[in-house]
């Protein structure tokens, strides 16, 4: 129950502030109305560091079903307890996309762009190609996964007061350098959730939930994940 | 006393670092003019990290009524100390606006839009609604609260020649993600001191001090600092 | 073996990163289309701070035939190691580079201009100089590996968690400042890898590979290094 | 001798990197041209954390001589070993000047404007006025001295290899919050070494090396050096 409740708390505090940049740079009369991808990537970065530390001692935070699928192809999980992870995933999700739309509700109300609102529930292709763009979501949590069990490495001796940061500028580096196709998902609660949330929220302006997309950052992410979490199990060099 | 001149200097050097980037980036003619909203929160982010590296060993570095509140509710300081603190911040706060005015002396002079003055003083909403205003404010500072008492839990283990770092990533994530709205006061103190000083500076071009809104940014953090504090003390996760 | 494949590995997830934020803000339609210098650099900074904690407790993480021809000139590591060392990092720098053709497959597709296309893969010249070009490259190279001994002598007492990040954050240093001439390649293998790469690749709109400049980042950066790791070893005072 | 040599590499390194990220940002044609306020402060902090990753543990890594008069008042270093600090510090800025002039040589040749030559040299002030630009130089290295006592106070219990990332960062807000005004000498040396280098090379558009303001980033470190440490030493909470 304890984890559980981790995960739900963690992911929705990891929204509330990743959804939160998205909503800051994008919607409309904000004071970081276009203030850029570094400011998107950096809220994004800090959002999972912020996260981790408050929930890693708890749960290990995964906050994420890509990673808790990967550890558990990994061996570090059972099936039943990974499935908790995920609903608590989705869950906190939701409620972290619910706290984003309170927290900007008068500039929701006056923005007119469609698409701008949708992007500050869930991810996007810059240039519509689903295989391809499923590909970039394969690439991006890949190294997410094999990234995280890398810094974790006991050889590393990472402090356990400074992994959470560590995690954080992995993100920040996925974001910077993966990110610019799809918008790097790279978590499908991360992406589901919140489209749930936008497509139940009465926003003035919002346009559909663009569900014909929505598969792509759940499977890609998983598939990445697992490719990730293999590599690293079955690479004899990290043994 | 000791305690008291900690949160008095502390919250002193916090406003000068912080209230010194937006005067940095909003009056005329500074090196940093319109250098964007990434300049705005990090130069908050790293004010907040450098005040608690000096005071945290001595006081806890509070800084802010709100986190004082919070504690206060949490059981990790008395009543009448807690007064002590507050008042301590709202002195230091207003020195620190004081010594951001002699900082920019010359460009407050040719600076002519009496709202960008203001805004090297106090937050001030980019879109008005009291209401909605108030809101933002309560669930920044919660997130500051709840995110602090989450990097200290000893679980983490943070070192403590780390934390005051930490600290200042979670203001830096507050901003990005949750100040587009408000500005993110988070900190009565934060706001009071400097508008205190603002009303007073013989400044060239200043218009009113915008006491109007003066209060929400007392009261939505007070209420976001309960509301973060009651949660971390009484979700059964984090006992 | 196994620190010819950590050498391989991480010099691939290095360029999948690092040349990543290039395609990101360079190439044309992505969400991070000419976010800037910050950008780029972060993005670097970061890509070499993750690729060492992942191969940094394998093969010290070298990652760079000038940090590795420094090393030897240094004692560190024999002959026939050092060139193993650099075979595995020119083969995971070409890999890395494809990583990268694949995440943003469809951003190459749209793209016209070629010197941007060559930029993702290989760094030319702001000014078209090749004498003070390598002049440029012998100094970044010679602050990066002068650094790297820096940042870990014993004396530092640096954590074993915290170096790459140190690294990281020299590099991002080095971009900043010494980047403008160059693009700062300071390593051959993360040019001389994608360059390859970039040769090979069916891309639509891409121009020729500019082997006439393909010398100056290979050379450049080996007297850069050997230099850093000289000076580091004779000069007194850190012995 | 082996602190004069350290504090010289060290303010070399110091004033390649920090100098190097002005030259990037200003001349003509880099990379990095235009590239704003946050390029040019993270640059300047990141420059400072490398040299004191450098040579810390041997000299304690002053390179500033408002920092080394502080500690002279503060009555951690004798008067001829401070005499011997600064001369080292001001001979490593020249050569660092040197340094930077040549990573750019070609850049440097095709700048027109003289002001922004000289910029990539010393500081100069946004609004001219000798009076009001003291004052800021005064608080702006007041705020280092003191910082950097509070950041070492043994009671933070910073680790080793930390302490120069947290310095950087110091330095990085400083340039943030209070460098709009004067582009923050903070530091004698930084800005006399580099102004005799740009009196002495023969760059092809150089005006004037304006020597009539060359005192201001002079006395102002040095007064402002000498108030952070006595109010640090003095100030019974520090104790």
């Amino acid at each position: 129950m304890n984890v559980f409740l981790a995960e739900l708390i963690g992911t929705m505090v990891l929204i509330l502030l990743g959804n939160g940049v998205v909503a800051n740079v994008v919607l409309a009369r904000t004071k970081g109305s276009n203030s850029g991808w570094i400011v998107i990537t950096a809220g994004w970065g800090f959002a999972v560091a912020i996260a981790v530390y408050i929930t890693g001692w708890v749960s290990g935070a995964h906050l994420n079903p890509a990673v808790t699928f990967g550890m558990w192809l990994y061996g570090s999980i059972s099936g039943a307890m990974a499935l908790a992870y995920v609903v608590a995933q989705c869950i906190g999700a939701f409620l972290g996309s619910i706290l984003v739309y309170l927290t900007y509700k008068r500039h929701y109300d006056v923005t007119e762009d469609a698409g701008l609102i949708l992007a500050t529930f869930s991810t996007g292709p810059a240039v519509r190609d689903f295989r391809w763009n499923l590909v970039t979501e394969i690439i991006g949590t890949a190294v997410l996964v094999f990234g995280v069990l890398g810094i974790f490495n006991s050889h590393n001796g990472i402090a356990s007061g400074f992994g959470p940061f560590a995690v954080g500028i992995l993100v920040y580096s996925i974001g910077l350098s993966l990110g610019g196709p799809t918008g790097y998902a790279i978590n499908p609660a991360r992406d589901l959730g919140p489209r749930i949330a936008h497509a139940l929220l009465p926003i003035k302006n919002k346009g559909h939930s663009d569900w014909e997309y929505a598969w792509v950052p759940i499977v890609g992410p998983l598939i990445g994940g697992g490719i990730g979490a293999l590599c690293y199990k079955f690479l004899p060099v990290f043994a």
